[in-house]
């Protein structure tokens, strides 16, 4: 059967499961071009190896699903009633033994009352293979991207030339985010890091209210508009007036781990030679001790998602592929620098959707 | 054993369970006042009934998570090295039998890691009890909220003169989005619904690129900011241009029954009550065909919590809680009515910590 479930099909049947189960989240809203909110109340399709998909939805979101022109049964359940008797009667028109879902998405609340609805079930997460659907994306998904990574960049170049010693990162953070919706993001990507000084040595900051910004401090940008639900993903450290020597070295080394992944990126190549190279670029230089994460991680409808650039994952790459190259040094206590782009992997090398200034950038004067 | 821990272990101990799991989230926020990216890697702390703390920590946030002063052993993983071998160690280090979690926002995959490291541990979801610690607000989760409030109705009072004939719900939307964020929000509580005409009719509607606001159709307005941790939840109807007699009567209607919930709160009273008051003065109208929501839900950190304010939720309500109150009238396929405060219960009645005009408003003129 050729249809829309295809390929989630293909991954079922080559999982050896019945079914495959989809939540709210990136894969729904690629099959559906439709997301739902999915708060405490369950919203589900399961797409068997063969034969029409069955769905469980909220009631007051059925004329919302309506537009899906669903074409299986759809079990609905309203607040007073709970779901229970949905996931019931779902399980009696369904009956399942092996089921695959994305285990970084469903939640323990779904799974138990799958489990309830289906004694012997025995649930698979399928995550990875599931979503490895979304890891080529299209042209016209690369040009939704572009344009979120575009929104990002002017944002980026708005706020750059408003920064100030004195400023807490939170007022930094409040340009940006500012600046972000002004250039017509739909969201943020993900929540933005701006940090500064120490605060940068953590990869995953957060923007202190208390501290201001001294001379000569890093400041680090991660962040990301999404728009047309697609994300951006771009990390830049400038410094606030001068930077010592030592921070100058640091973001040659960061930038030369950067360029080295870029050089070496075509289809083909694997994760783990990506980051084996931008990471062997680190670990060689006289700032090996302050390598704190790998390479980067796909991206698309998700801010993470496969392919992992990380070593030990040998999976070649294909054209089409989107990923982050952002390696970074974090000296705790002291500052960190991280340089990210967002690359896509074509037959001949590589193309940074990213186009943003690298060169080490002094601000504030 | 008194300590920031205490009114979790109770929780364990009442559910009779060896432990409780806490992921990053709202729970996990009130709890350390700070929060961590969810994505593809597991982050956890157990909670045992008696004795120190555990948690599970990818390494790449270790010096994000020093900044808890957590007292426990802390049992870190690196991404080249997976998560597994974390997991054993602290099921070695912590054996547990019973476990209960947060079963809406503990994911699958995280589910799966800890059965796979105890092998017979029989998992829980305590959602409710867990997050029942946040029904109370204290007077200082007020003033946040409050914060959060205020810049989402200083954000409507910004787009409404904008609004015009001819504009689509997509562009009236991002006037509201850039709105938040210039008058202070942190992030949005949830993706705004901004919603015209038919559309206003879906109670979970998105915004239309395509579709041009007519004269004298609804525009319903559902949207929150975020800020310091807390959520605002509003609802507002207005209408671009002379409503029809129709449209009138129906606003009326649902004002009476949003009016009638707001008469009837105090301290003691029960959700069940109060939905079974709100949606009796929709039953009782011309319009009883067209409800399809319960009256609301609790509001703070997440932007539905407990209490759901539904019939067959006998729980009393203390003071302290807060919760939306938004009846609805939803004809399909012409347009929806829904009036929304967000409601503080107190001894003596209630506050509505909205005050923005629910008057029937015509805009655009």
């Amino acid at each position: 059967m050729s249809d829309r479930y295809s390929e989630y099909r293909q991954v079922a049947h080559d999982l050896n499961v019945d079914a495959l189960a989809l939540v709210p989240g990136s894969n729904f809203t690629r099959l559906f071009d439709a997301s739902f909110h999915s708060h405490e109340r369950p919203l589900l399709i399961l797409i068997p190896v063969a034969g029409p998909p069955a769905a469980l939805v909220p009631n007051l979101e059925l004329r919302s699903f309506d537009l899906l022109d669903f074409e299986g049964e759809v079990f609905d359940w309203r607040d007073q009633d709970g779901y229970e008797a949905a996931f019931a009667a779902l399980a009696q028109a369904m009956p399942l033994k092996t089921l695959a879902v994305e285990g970084q998405i469903m939640r323990v609340f779904v799974h138990h009352a799958l489990k309830n609805a289906y004694p012997d079930i025995e649930i698979r997460d399928a995550e990875r293979a599931i979503s490895l659907l979304r890891m080529v994306k299209s042209p016209r998904d690369i040009e939704k991207m572009l344009g979120a990574i575009e929104i990002s960049e002017r944002a980026l170049a708005r706020v750059l030339p408003q920064v100030r010693v004195g400023q807490t990162e939170k007022q930094v953070e409040q340009m940006l985010v500012q600046a972000l919706f002004g250039e017509g993001a739909e969201d943020m990507a993900f929540g933005p890091i701006v940090a500064a000084g120490d605060n940068s040595a953590r990869p995953h900051a957060h923007a202190r209210h208390e501290v201001q910004i001294q001379p000569g401090d890093a400041l680090l940008f991660d962040f990301g508009a999404r728009h047309s639900g697609f994300c951006a993903d771009i990390t830049r450290t400038v410094f606030v007036g001068e930077p010592s020597g030592e921070a100058r070295d640091v973001y040659d080394t960061v930038l030369s781990a950067n360029l080295r992944g870029l050089e070496i990126t075509k289809a083909g190549v694997t994760a783990h030679e990506i980051d084996d190279t931008v990471t062997g670029v680190l670990e060689q230089s006289p700032f090996a001790d302050r390598i704190r994460t790998k390479t980067g991680h796909g991206l698309g409808r998700d801010v993470h998602e496969a392919p992992y650039i990380m070593r030990g994952n040998h999976q070649p790459l294909p054209a089409g592929t989107v990923f982050t190259n952002e390696p970074g040094l974090y000296k705790i206590g002291a500052f960190g620098v991280r340089i990210e782009d967002d690359v896509l992997v074509t037959e001949t090398g590589y193309r940074t959707l990213t186009s943003f200034p690298k060169e080490l950038t002094v601000v504030g004067q």
